[in-house]
């Protein structure tokens, strides 16, 4: 017999039921007695030379496949995030279909598209490109993570308390200034947390401080260029006086200690730094950059436990729909290195 | 009626074909014409609620399924070529399950059949722990890249190449002894090209050079610290002397350097560096650091195109066998910055 090719007739024989009853555990399965549908499946495994899952999935609707989208794998943050997702398989057994975007509208839905021809049970989505709205009308559990989420699931790093513990640290300090460098940030996206979160220590503490907003791209000579054109802005406005520098992300943090680096021959106590994320090169870099750690890891595990309740409910005979959206929020961690005291 | 429960009698009534051609579509396709295969194909996807890709596989067994297994996705290197892989499905359609198996050799098997049940046409592997003799036992296409690749086929950066490059600029800048950091590499595996370049170009030019091999960890603390002990090594052994130093990747080089310009300031004409990967840390460091790109994006769209031509294959009735391992090699392209002269 050619394992890969059994039949009903097959099956039948093995299990001792009627090839009508097979035929109806792959068109009906609810119409057999879940033993009656487990002894089939035992035997779809037991005579398949490989387990055939796509047999069982064709029969009962559960793929066990989640999709991702990432905008991208360049920026180590999505690429730490989608390896913590990957690693919940131990945890919750689904397997991921992954897609990279790169921002483009189009290419996105047409991915979208090809994950629900395959069944897929759940999304993860880390791009910002398709609003919450649509991406809710696709009728599929979903979690976005940091991102645009009126109406969808979602899962965050709490950028605001993460903006406060890195504004206190600089504060404590005794930083004469305060400046947070930061790329246009939309309001609806959480990261909008993070300049809140700093103008409302600055505030509280009364203390100086100025919001630098710089259109910022992802290459790296071009965000090298703009840190030097902000660092000799803020060296000549604020002569003299110690300036506390909270900047967006450990990649503009880099380049900015590199520009003083390179000038002083060390960090000079003029200067304090902070960045956001506790990316590699924040330890790589020429001193280690305090910086307010994302734990990846939580944010990808508590995106996948909300996702693997919403998919459960849609396999029960009577799924209750989702009443009320949940967002979660991860609470980040403060990290001293050496360019803050 | 509910579209995502279609029955045998739905797509009979539609096809106008009997309930036993339908049910022999299913079971023994090819004992149907591909006229009538393809009637009942579209058949299903008109009658359902949504395409339902799953039900065609189930019908063929085509997929259009590619796993991957990546040791790791903490490496810029393995996180951009999963990118670049991904970013493929635009050229030949294939949809990606990813693993990440952490190096650990069961969890690895674990995927593997994982992925032989979701009738998976091909594999593209990147982690080392399985060999490429167990690999091809599987009988599945399979490319593997940058591993031990006896048995399989695989698509290399010619690294010998590589290290010919970075040790002949070292030669022209009139460094008095060359020095190549690796960690311990085996003799199957491509990277060892770099230590058999290296040496080759030092024999063939006559000049000094030595090189030291360390067991390198993953983390940055041990990192630094080895290239700490390096560095006074090198720093006592060779006085007053240029050095070359070939560092066998970017990390590790972009640590030495800083190392050295923390002592003066900056890299003094004394040190001369070069780095391998062309990875992000190369340009973010405090200088750029001079290196031998790897052609991520070709090595995974030729990784790709040899995988087609084999999954292609499987699909013909008579499929050949494949008679000759294909071993392509990739070409590094050396990268000059402020690290050399």
């Amino acid at each position: 017999m050619n394992k890969n090719k059994i039949t009903f007739a097959d099956i039948a024989k093995y299990t001792n039921f009627s090839k009508t009853t097979i035929s109806r555990y792959f068109n009906n399965p609810d119409s057999l007695t879940l033993e009656n549908q487990e002894i089939i499946a035992k035997a779809l495994v037991d005579l398949d030379y490989r387990e055939n899952k796509l047999a069982k999935v064709f029969a009962n609707g559960k793929s066990e496949f989640v999709g991702i989208i990432v905008p991208n794998l360049y920026l180590h943050y999505y690429a730490e995030m989608l390896n913590q997702i990957l690693n919940t398989y131990e945890k919750f057994g689904y397997k991921f279909l992954v897609f990279v975007s790169n921002n483009n509208e189009e290419t996105e839905r047409k991915y979208i598209r090809e994950l629900l021809a395959y069944k897929i049970e759940g999304m993860i989505i880390l791009s910002h490109t398709i609003s919450s709205e649509e991406l809710a009308s696709y009728d599929i559990p979903i979690v976005v993570i940091e991102r645009e989420d009126k109406y969808v699931n979602s899962v965050n790093t709490d950028n605001y308390l993460g903006a406060v513990q890195g504004t206190t640290l600089l504060f404590k300090n005794k930083c004469d200034v305060l400046l947070h460098i930061n790329s246009m940030v939309s309001k609806d996206v959480p990261a909008y947390g993070r300049i809140q979160g700093f103008q409302d220590i600055c505030r509280k503490h009364n203390i100086k401080y100025e919001l630098i907003i710089k259109e910022l791209e992802h290459s790296q000579q071009e965000i090298n260029q703009c840190m030097l054109e902000v660092y000799e802005y803020v060296k000549k406005k604020y002569p003299n006086q110690k300036k506390g520098l909270f900047l967006s992300n450990d990649t503009y943090a880099n380049s900015m200690l590199n520009i003083i680096f390179r000038e002083y021959g060390t960090l000079p106590d003029e200067y304090r730094i902070i960045g956001f994320d506790d990316s590699p090169i924040a330890i790589q870099a020429i001193m280690p950059i305090s910086t307010v750690a994302q734990q990846i890891d939580k944010l990808a595990y508590e995106a996948m436990e909300i996702l693997v309740i919403q998919m459960n409910e849609r396999k029960k005979r009577c799924p209750k729909p989702q009443t009320e959206l949940i967002h979660k929020n991860i609470i980040p961690i403060l990290i001293r290195r050496k360019t803050t005291d």
